[in-house]
């Protein structure tokens, strides 16, 4: 297979070349001239291609929650949205923990992803034990939660983590794995003064979302975490930040020569703020919640500068049953949005605004992404040798957001750029030489994907 | 009366003039020539006069509590030590969370006290709805554990707070009233974690006391409550800060303008390091725990750079047979020691040997602590109109700590620096104008000292 | 002589108390009732008392430019704005570099000077080696111009120094002295670049005048003079700063621990911007320029931060004939002002308008400039012992400044606040004891002045 | 041609494939299997392919000073060093200051040449007219010496700028361009007044060498012109650093934003200290001069950091009899160093010893150079489209620096690193497909290397 005369860009350059592919590797980038022929050509004329984005978290919600999402619909989304490879966070029933929850998950993905995936092992207070062996077993990273869901265990059993005694011993136990711990930061007594407050106040509309998650409870667990870290030397990611302020306690940590620390933002607290709440109420709720106006231009400022590592989705639709709860009390509906879709359009859309490079975006969205979760050079770079994993890009292709044609299973949980018009859009993706997307139709096959183990397991 | 040709030494200048006392108040500072006579002079030739210490950090144990220490006896030790006020904190049974528990302490206070003091209110998870009429009351701040203490409910009712929702619930109220919430900063989560690492290690003596309690656990309690004091805007005063890592998160508060948050330092923690209890075992057990050389070189560091506010003593003597019990098991051995008798001559013999000047002495042991306690210009300086308060101090005069000499109840809770060889030693100690001590003997009547209020409430 | 019932306001504290002079010192500060009986008697209820003003930057023009201004004239304004002593800058014919110039100067100034005085000595390329004897003299420090004036010898001859290797070995005998060196800082050739611009462009009109002399120049010379202070261990101090990007260059320096280097400024600097001079044309021009208000913003922040120690006048008059030239060609009119009059009355009208407080003014004008430049506490501080300079200030009177009633001689150089609503003025001027200046009106007599040398020689 | 089973080191990435090389260019990198033919094979096992060195800061001597050396020995020098490009300073007889000078120089390399190159304009206070015509024929950048040489016109007639109002006019005249302006920084009057300090002393051997040009020199001189770059927004590039305090003026400016603020060091001054001269006295002569231990580390950490944009060679040789005068009077010497063969092996050799990594290497003296000096990605990089310049290297091969051995014209200007045993050589430099140098010698032919303009002349 041959892709011609596209536009390759890397997070270290730009130039034109046709790039061979060969048994679903990268075997050749070259001159238009010195090769002739091919099987299949790709005319990518007036194009980018970029290494296939790698989106660091995602919710599959299956095994268990397959009312929401599932392998095969999940990924359907992805490679619509030029992503050919998600790393799936361990929330589902049962949340993978053990190495039998972790392989059950794995041959249920392999029987039905469409693209390449990586799991997360869950770690919580009463998982401590299970750490070694999900590393073993190729975990990309583990996950925990610094907060409890008391009615929720079937899906959080496990993954939690409200004490700073059993955190500290998660993170010397994650430490001697070598990998990564994500975590999803905010203080949970924080949120709960706040919340008492507003509700005590007789508040309960969408409006006041961020004003029960203040600015504080992100700051406040970041800060604690990242000196868990400093202290016990463990890898520690923090995914979705949300705040400027949040960020610019990890940018501190980096200036001391802490590099083990990093963090992930979304495009949704990149382009969205608060307000958005007022259009589109429950719909718009996810914690981290979305922020002002100030605290997210100064999550750009961290993005420019180089703070900010990743970028990924935090993909996880809900039901509108559940969801619909939230207009007239927003803390009955639950959290999340279906986000895989459109997260790289947004972003392209920010490169047509002048917002951030085509290079940036394949920096935070697949390079980065890659090296931070042991998969590269494998994924996340076009290189000779690497996975044949490329999404084609044309930068002036143009659609209206209609979250009715999603290819998600819960349409209605991709309200979040409902309506935006955005310029720049992938066109052709490709998981190891193989088209799974063109011009928006996906057309790959279910149980096509494959796991990646982190390569310290490979 | 008048203190004829004294050096007199205040935070801003040293000068000579003779001191005119009427009606227990400055009347005059003075020039000799000017003022023949007097009732009654004192010759401070040759010595230096301050402001008498004020000490912001002691435990009185009356009522409840009188076999370690009591008013007569703890007031004794503070007159014996050039100290002319004590700020009491709440631990004592009752503990002072109530207007009763106030008053009755205030009344036995007054009956007993040989210096003028004042009362700090106690306040916890259970107690927050006292604040206003503690404030009322005329108390000169607030004090919180964030731990809790199951088996001493006797001593810690209602002045603790394990739970950071119930915490911003007290900033918040202490906010309202203006005064400042002290705080003891250590995070019991840390300390569980590290001390259930050592006994499963099998150690249990003495040496291990500071790993039990390492520098992480002062720099995470800081760093978090330094957020709530900055987000609620209450005023925050960490006490008896240890290291110079968690003074370094204040500078920095401070450094982005937030003048609320305050600390203090103890002298063991400027001329003791955690080695000292190879000497004294659970004697030189505090906490927080005596640190290391390195730690305490940064905190001398902010000392001198103006970061640390005030010096107190942390004044609170135990048991023999309770401390004894330290050498096998330093986790079964209470944590304290008798410090207010000795905290102004080690002070004094750092300024001889050359660590900081006698000016610091006075700002931050007496011109500070009245400004952050609500006390001053009637407290802390040496200007007409204020309390003839002073301590007169003889830079040449020696002794060598000797714990069976001291005032204190508990003479072996003094072995902190006991045998250590002191040069500058207070030589007379006035109380509103009268000579509560002379040479080293301390001839004050019990109930002369006066409950000051904040002057909010006064 | 007993001042009564004022509130004495000192850099450290503000209360109130009777002040006995006896012998032109402070010979006691004392409670009301204490002394029925003075001599003298000023009633100063509901005033307040400062330590006089020292400016420690002043051209008093004599000898040899007598006909812009005289030790007579020149203190006479000075004793009416509330200054009690003047620091001479040695710009005059000839320049105070030689033992000869400053002993015939001082003589000079005690025969004419209402109020005290010190002599900085002139060095410069040419007058290196007279440095140990002016220090011996007593000298308050040195004042050099990093400058040439080909055309004005007289008053410059040996006062300049345009060659770093100079300036090194200037500042090398200086730091032998443990003297001050005070350094115009402007970089000539910057100025001369952007000077020959305008011309070239046809501008010569007042409001190109700073545009002449951008920021830059004062921040490059600033910048080079600090790394040779902090290279060479010479105290340097930066006069008339005018840009608070100039500040911040000192700011750095002082974090970095060079405490031998300061900086004043002057409340022309702090309260009026460039657009001055579309109203007072030529009478506006003074070097370094009024700048844009977003560096005077800056420079207030520097202000109230500490990093400004000193505020001078840089009262320098010049004759009308000679500013008039301004209008037409602003290249061709002499720079400087008239402005110890107004100095003190200026910064009041700060502190009524919540900018300062006045023990920020006593500081910056009083107590810093005795300290930096060898005087305290014999001056610049209300002590018992210090000289009896004092400054009564109400806080109430009001006046609009009107040019014409100025003391100095050329009244027209008293334009750069002509006009202005001023309310807080001093209201007695008291020189060792003696009354000076009462209600605006100059009583004190010439020659009463007395020359008070730098510590070190005195 | 066909570069087989090397390893690919670039900045971004290092990875195995063959590299196709078809008329001069890089067609293809491409996977062994898929490439089974070609005319010229070269087997890169076991090694390592490093895009060519480009040598930003090379003095060729000729036209003028070929005693010294000339572009046919320098060049072979260069290509003996794994450096396919040059770029020449403009210090030769006459100077490159002339549309003249420059297509004269360009002629004569073209005719000599065995590596391509680049050339720089020289500009100086009285060349500023002629910027924008260098600058159209290709100038890769300005280079001009804020000094003077009275008695070496011929040489540095138009280079030289002593004045900072015509200073400030050239880098205003430069900025029009967009093209860099190279600077070498030093402060004469500094070094002046140091000098004659020494002088006086008695001091003229090698050891005062640099005493007598301190760091507070090269400090000062990049303070200054870094404003000035600033100001009028002019790139600076400050060549051959030495010191790490004067570099850390440079972070200061990058961190503020100023991308247009560049630095360059040189081998000597990673790996040599000015005790170096106690061994090969006026041979270690260069300027700025080699430096303490302690400026080193520092410069490696600003190595590390990132801040140090490329690495130069600052080659230079000296006549035998003007370096042996130095032995007695090191004033009397001149200052350089025959160092572009050596350049490559003495960084090889610090990757060897762990200071660095080889894709550091490629970075700092290919990639950034080619960036900054607007020859990217023409050089610089291993790309399709690039031109096939490379160098292979084999980090196992060993050598002792023998100067007699060296192809630069005045081998014993070679001393710098004499006698010192390296480990990782080139051994293949191949320029636009062509072999130039193979395991040691060169074999390329002079006038083969091509005239190469900065890409906004291209």
């Amino acid at each position: 297979m041959l892709i011609k005369s596209g536009t390759i860009v890397r997070a270290d350059s730009v130039f034109e070349a046709d790039i061979a592919i060969q048994d679903g590797k990268v075997a050749g980038i070259i001159e238009g001239s010195l090769f002739p022929e091919a099987e299949q050509v790709v005319n990518a004329q007036g194009k980018y291609v970029l290494a296939g984005i790698i989106d660091p978290h995602n919710h599959m919600r299956e095994p268990g929650i397959v009312e929401r999402e599932d392998w095969i619909t999940g990924t359907m989304a992805a490679a619509a949205g030029g992503v050919t490879m998600v790393l799936e966070h361990p929330v589902s029933v049962p949340p993978t923990t053990s190495a039998k929850a972790f392989l059950d998950k794995k041959a249920l993905a392999e029987s039905k992803s469409l693209v390449d995936f990586g799991l997360f092992g869950g770690n919580g207070t009463t998982s401590i034990e299970q750490i070694p062996e999900l590393a073993a077993l190729g975990a990309v990273a583990f996950k925990t939660f610094i907060w409890d869901y008391p009615d929720r265990q079937a899906e959080f059993a496990g993954i939690t983590c409200t004490d700073d005694d059993a955190l500290l011993e998660i993170f010397e136990a994650v430490a001697k794995t070598g990998l990564m711990q994500d975590l999803h930061a905010e203080s949970k007594s924080v949120v709960e003064h706040y919340t008492k407050k507003l509700i005590a106040a007789g508040r309960r509309d969408p409006m006041v979302h961020e004003d029960s998650r203040p600015v504080l409870s992100e700051v406040e667990a970041v800060s604690r975490t990242v000196m868990f870290a400093m202290e016990t030397g463990c890898r520690l990611n923090i995914p979705h930040i949300s705040s400027g302020s949040a960020t610019a306690v990890i940018k501190e940590a980096k200036k001391k020569g802490y590099h083990n620390i990093t963090v992930e933002t979304c495009p949704q607290y990149l382009f969205l703020t608060k307000e958005r709440l007022a259009e589109i109420g429950p719909y718009g709720k996810i914690n981290p919640p979305l922020r002002s106006k100030e605290e997210q231009d100064k999550l750009w400022e961290y993005l420019l500068d180089g703070t900010i590592d990743t970028i990924g989705s935090d993909h996880g639709p809900h039901l509108v049953v559940h969801k619909e709860k939230g207009w007239k009390d927003i803390f009955a509906a639950p959290a999340g949005s279906a986000a895989v879709e459109t997260m790289l359009p947004v972003m392209l859309n920010g490169v047509n605004q002048g917002r951030l490079t085509l290079q940036m975006v394949t920096r935070l969205m697949s390079e980065n992404v890659a090296k931070l979760y042991g998969l590269y050079p494998r994924k996340g770079v076009i290189q000779v040798g690497s996975d044949a994993d490329l999404v084609i890009v044309d930068m002036n292709k143009e659609m209206t957001v209609d979250r009715r044609q999603a290819y998600t299973k819960e349409k209605e949980s991709s309200r979040m750029f409902d309506g935006y018009h955005l310029v720049g859009l992938p066109v052709m993706t490709i998981v190891r030489g193989t088209v799974v997307m063109r011009d928006g139709q996906v057309i790959g096959k279910p149980g096509y994907g494959k796991f990646v183990p982190h390569l310290q397991a490979a």
